[in-house]
């Protein structure tokens, strides 16, 4: 047998410890906010029945779905004629399963399976990597984590606010200051489309107007024409475009004046401010953005957007309400409200701010070096001793040189290190070498365990 | 489009909130252990190559490996002849991928591939689901959890006392006191058949052996004879299989008189005890078990099994070192030594056991209920309090009826409920009702917040 050299699949990634310490810190504290506003986690399996997974993404999302090779002689329903058709009659015959490719169905096939049980409202949050065979490039991976929360099963506008506050919450802990959290409401594009006299195109609109940010408002302009949207109709919209950012409620209020669905999604934007106020939060970061769509015709109510901003890539999170999360599997009525972070986007803003803490990350608090066979049973002691304070503490496994033990505890960054040496043992203390200042003190295994405790 | 009813793919499971907080418990509690001993935590992508997975696992390993289909037109490599010769010749040509089958391949490919980065003695634990297209049955899973530690890159025999301190750090953590750790070394096996007169034939020795708690001694004796094991060979075996729970190091220190590799396991035994008691550690729940042989070729040295006593299903750890992890990659002399917990069953255990701590599980700490918007108001004011005092804490979303908003703390498992009337907001107080007494009290924020955090 020759020996290859292994490699990995594209698109895919280790995480050695560095990584995912940096990657512990950001999604443990997203799930201790989860957490603190009585979010309950969820997981489902990361195989689906195809049959669940299918026609959920659109024609190109079932492109993108990684199929898995039903178990055993999985040609045997394949015909001949059936070869000469291609894969796309071949591949229902070979394979049941998939890969989940989103945390949003897998939810509401949860959801509709287990409806009896669950008690409602449901506040689930759900942290798992999906997959997609995309077309892997930078920061666009085929394996990837998901971080979701959504509240199904109430329409209060509490839940519209409560993700706010999480938001700010998540961003503070991550010492992350420079930031916008966009709001919009899928009504008061509704509305904006019937002032301008093209009512029932909203989605059209919702497409055009998605695109401002990278291409402008006058390629905007062609497209719209293109769609169909007429010059009067676009020159309508233009004040909206270029809305000041002074007296917003008001000056739409005026502009939706005509349509009863935009002053409700105008209201609802409102409502939320004030319940942010009552629960005493500022509107810092807070923007309201009346052609905020995110594209999605999925949103019937509140849209989120939060961009971090002067980084490459801004966009981090986003989310919004719906009104039917599991019509697909016969359940009707469930609405709902949720969003989403990018843990990976997270991950490259806070590398990009230098925001990672040296401090916080997980690592070995103290290494004990030993030299022979009675370093090596003191050094055990004062092993168990550190441990049972709770300090994650480890022997170098052998007496080697003190060069490799040190060396050791570097390129770990461990940032203490316990000498055990025969003037430790007789004087029954410990020497502490900090491996930053390079200073070292003798010192009582309870004073270690101070400084070590911080 | 008719709406079909969602399912679960046979052998996988959703983990609801109550089943998730219960295996966090676990989780959690195997995770710290691992850190507080050094590990350091990694994870490697669901999807390998073929390449990396296939040969690893025998046969039948081979033919339980989840295999993706390839993207796109995925028949274009497959011609007439392939479909005719069958499955096995058109696999290849439209799967390149597959789900990871264990943690070991893919760590030891992990290794090889950043071995020049890694820092040896290398201590990595690693938690991540695994796939298996295995038949489902009662406690085994298509997809489920293992859970790894492994040291590579020394001999060092500190490697294996500690992995003896780290299961018992876990179980006494988990509150579980009946359990043995069983503890044998291979080159004791090896000496065993060197001394009754079957050299070389330790793999056949370990096959049958590994059965005699599930068959007996009297079927054992007939699998030997039936791999040729010779009738005086067997009787020289037999005090081994009934060795007398005391003197066990110097009965077998006289047995293997004669087997210089089964006196070099037996002293390597000897110095795990003796590491383990220099480590302040006493012998309780450790059994030197000379014919554990858990079954496996792999292992060279230490060989770990831990049982729980009367439970249904008891052995929940095991591992052992090996000479050559990454030997298939073709990087030779990376040894080392590594166990593995099995979460699915210490959750039975815990069950079965009733051992899961009702006020560690994952919960609301408190809801508040409210009737109008007053209430609403104040019920905000005192919900963003509560949580800046790190106290998870959520608002009813709906002015409800109170025996509605009641429901739902109750099926929520939520211990206290805050009621914001008339009254309350009057005084400047809540009242904070024990959900379980049903007693209910007048307070200050600051006397529920002590009251909250315990």
């Amino acid at each position: 047998m020759s020996i290859q050299k292994p490699s990995l699949p594209k698109g895919t990634r280790d995480f050695g410890p560095l990584i995912m310490s940096k990657r512990n810190y950001i999604l443990d504290t997203i799930k201790s906010t989860f957490k603190l506003f009585g979010f309950q986690q969820l997981e489902t399996p990361s195989m689906e029945n195809l049959s669940v997974l299918t026609g959920k993404y659109g024609d190109e999302g079932d492109q993108l779905l990684y199929k898995i090779v039903n178990s055993g002689d999985f040609l045997k329903n394949v015909r001949a004629e059936d070869m000469m058709d291609g894969s796309h009659r071949v591949l229902p015959k070979i394979a049941e399963k998939g890969l989940r490719y989103d945390l949003t169905v897998p939810f509401a096939r949860y959801v509709v399976m287990n409806r009896n049980d669950i008690t409602f409202p449901f506040k689930r949050f759900q942290i798992q990597p999906v997959w997609r065979a995309d077309r892997p490039q930078r920061g666009r991976y085929r394996e990837f984590y998901q971080c979701d929360a959504d509240v199904v099963g109430t329409d209060s506008l509490i839940c519209e606010a409560e993700i706010i506050l999480m938001i700010k919450k998540v961003f503070k802990e991550l010492k992350l200051t420079d930031y916008s959290i966009k709001i919009n409401n899928r009504k008061i594009l509704t509305g904006i489309s019937e002032v301008i006299g093209e009512p029932g195109k909203e989605s059209e609109l919702c497409v055009c107007i998605d695109k401002l940010d990278k291409i402008g408002w006058a390629k905007v302009q062609e497209e719209l024409i293109q769609k169909g949207f007429g010059e009067e109709s676009i020159s309508r919209l233009e004040p909206i475009i270029h809305l000041p950012k002074e007296d917003k409620f008001s000056y739409m209020a005026d502009f939706l004046n005509l349509s009863a669905v935009g002053l409700q999604g105008l209201k609802e934007v409102k409502d939320v401010y004030e319940l942010l106020t009552m629960s005493g939060a500022s509107e810092e970061h807070l923007d309201f953005d009346v052609v905020l769509a995110r594209g999605l015709s999925y949103y019937t109510g509140a849209i989120f957007e939060v961009k971090v901003n002067n980084v490459s890539i801004g966009s981090v999170s986003g989310g919004g309400r719906y009104d039917n999360l599991t019509g697909v599997f016969g359940l009707e009525g469930v609405s709902g409200v949720g969003f989403s972070f990018g843990v990976d986007r997270l991950y490259d803003v806070l590398e990009e701010l230098n925001l990672f803490p040296q401090d916080s990350l997980e690592t070995t608090a103290v290494m004990i070096a030993h030299f022979d066979q009675e370093g090596l049973g003191y050094g055990l002691k004062v092993l168990s001793f550190l441990r049972s304070a709770g300090i994650c503490a480890e022997i170098y496994p052998e007496s080697a040189k003190i060069k490799k033990q040190f060396n050791y505890a570097d390129k770990k960054n461990i940032p203490f290190v316990i000498i055990v040496g025969s003037d430790e043992i007789s004087s029954g203390k410990v020497t502490l070498k900090d491996m930053k200042s390079g200073i070292q003190t003798l010192l009582t295994l309870e004073e270690v365990s101070k400084i070590l405790k911080g």
